[in-house]
């Protein structure tokens, strides 16, 4: 299923690319974005034309309502290079049905199959030399929706912008986290929008994170609001626990973003043979077993950061260290994830998705 | 406590006024800004001197971190103008504690307060016919800060932008309201930011509210995230109930707003000798009220509605109405907030702020 050609999107290139300014050796996440970018507005109850222009800044009224309440989604996703040049997206059907989702919970009108994929196969074309070959390396992608519309009256927009922009990335984290078990603070509720890539979701999670930070950890991991007894989810992350030799990881809800990493970790892991287990972890299962010696492993899975292990965590003011083991599920899943990801591999899951490049 | 002098604001003035093209008969609320605002940056760790410049748009990155995480809090305050033309703000030390409250919990550095009030009576000044004179007229002050780093990397922004924008307005809702109590989603959960006045608990009520207008309901009154067992508030107001003549409202706690109209009305009703119960108020309570004909009112509280009654709710696929009294608390209270409000009637408590007008 190609699009590319489908959609003619009005392209406005760049004169000069900025590709030889940026040290791709140094990037930081997310910082630096590549020339271009997609534009699409919302207006009349449709979306018009995608249009890719040079990436740059945009005009915003101070009354937009993206600015006071928050009515705003998002994807991330990344595209790969192989050896051969060739150009990958990784399962981008789900990134595309999941910002649709998340656009339905925030009262954001749908966007068009044709257009997400046709601007996506552009911009991958245009900006074709800021894909960097090399494991870990890749072109982060950024669909986001904005609603446009001016007036500081609290209800939904009637404009809105889909934009993409992408970034140049490495990796995201190197090495491990540590991480504290949320035991005062919560990100979402029940019947709330946690399930969704909003905005607000995000911006929401930096103080406590900070708390955190501030005692030595990297990264919190959500427990449901109710009880603050389930484990649920990291900050941009799903999350998994060994133990003993099963992987465990809760089932989604409404509270929990339903990960593409996360599942194509199951998929992997059940293919491996391993024992998956989707059900309700509790911090109380995980710190018997970290104490009975039977918890080898936790780590996160999320597209920037792949697969993390977690070394440490903290619920309760108790301390916990992993074992930092050889074989790890979370180094074994990775690979197996990365070569897919990457064409080093068999895909036996068709999840692999190859941008036509027009050369 | 005027701080118009204290700080020495950059001020940039409109050559010419738009407000001959403003129709103040039919506005619309938040629509139509008047000729100024306030934009203040905060960088390298500081707030940077507030500028006083014409309304317009700005120029804004794509990767601005409020479009991606929703760091983003704002206020809601209005300005009235008496018969003598003298301008007053109500209570405005509240909404600007409550913006660095909600500030706070969202990782934004907190805002001075001599930028806050002196920017306010800049603006107040220069668009001083803005306010026009009357009940239910007034101008719509909207302090906001927006998180302004570019990079779309889940982390703090270290850079912001503290605005004021302002709008005319009439009275927000006229009439009553008929509402839902909330059933299956929710507003916030405990341990999340829905006290704070954060741009995503916003976006995030409009679908719900969307389903309860399909339904020909104007609003939801939230119910506590873990039970729908209590009633909490509505979309932007407090809620009170009158059952026989005891008036009752929630407490607040982390998942409700503290409105400044909620805590003057807790005071009117004091002092008029009303029972005033701030206690958690169960919907089978109110059901079982309304069915032996002890519920009398249901009245929301805030800003920019002041005191809207409720003529009906629906829960649990049941109908209630409620009887529209000739002397309701609501009316009573609404009338005596609203002569404080415009300088008809004595301040025993010392809300009034006056806006020093440099003629
Ligand atoms: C809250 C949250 N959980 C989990 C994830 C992981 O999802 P995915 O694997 O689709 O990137 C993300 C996003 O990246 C996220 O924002
Ligand atoms: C969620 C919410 N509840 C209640 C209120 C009422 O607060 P105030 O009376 O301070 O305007 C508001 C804001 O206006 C609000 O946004």
């Amino acid at each position: 299923m190609h699009y590319e050609n489908v959609v003619d999107l009005k392209v406005t290139q760049v004169d000069q690319s900025r590709i030889d300014q940026v040290d791709f050796d140094n990037l930081m996440f997310g910082k630096t974005c590549s020339d271009h970018m997609m534009i699409c507005d919302y207006e009349d109850g449709e979306w018009k034309t995608p249009e890719i222009i040079p990436y740059g800044p945009m005009l915003m009224e101070p009354s937009a309502k993206v600015f006071h309440y928050g009515q705003a989604v998002f994807e991330g996703m990344k595209s790969y290079k192989d050896g051969d040049g060739k150009v990958w997206l990784f399962r981008p059907q789900q990134n595309f049905e999941r910002i649709n989702t998340s656009a339905k919970r925030m009262a954001i009108p749908e966007f068009p199959k044709e257009y997400f994929f046709s601007a996506l196969e552009k911009l991958l074309n245009l900006d074709y030399e800021w894909i960097k070959p090399g494991i870990g390396n890749s072109l982060y992608l950024r669909p986001f929706v904005i609603a446009t519309e001016n007036g500081v009256s609290a209800s939904p927009s009637n404009k809105y912008r889909f934009m993409i922009i992408t970034a140049p990335a490495k990796a995201y984290y190197e090495g491990s986290v540590k991480v504290i078990f949320a035991e005062e603070y919560s990100r979402s509720a029940d019947g709330g929008v946690g399930f969704a890539k909003a905005a607000g979701n995000y911006g929401a999670q930096f103080y406590p994170t900070n708390l955190a930070k501030a005692e030595g950890f990297d990264q919190i991991i959500w427990t449901d609001a109710d009880t603050h007894e389930y484990l649920e989810e990291a900050g941009t992350m799903n999350i998994f626990f060994r133990i003993g030799d099963s992987l465990v990881t809760a089932p989604t809800n409404d509270r929990i973003l339903d990960g593409v990493t996360r599942k194509s970790i199951i998929a992997l892991a059940e293919e491996k043979g391993i024992d998956v287990q989707v059900r309700r972890v509790s911090v109380k299962e995980i710190k018997d077993a970290a104490r009975a010696g039977e918890l080898k492993e936790i780590f996160g899975a999320g597209t920037a950061a792949v697969v993390v292990p977690v070394s440490a965590f903290r619920h309760g003011g108790e301390d916990f260290e992993l074992p930092q083991l050889e074989n790890s599920y979370a180094k074994q899943l990775k690979a197996n994830l990365l070569d897919i990801q990457y064409n080093r591999a068999e895909d036996p899951f068709g999840w692999r998705y190859e941008v036509e490049i027009e050369k």
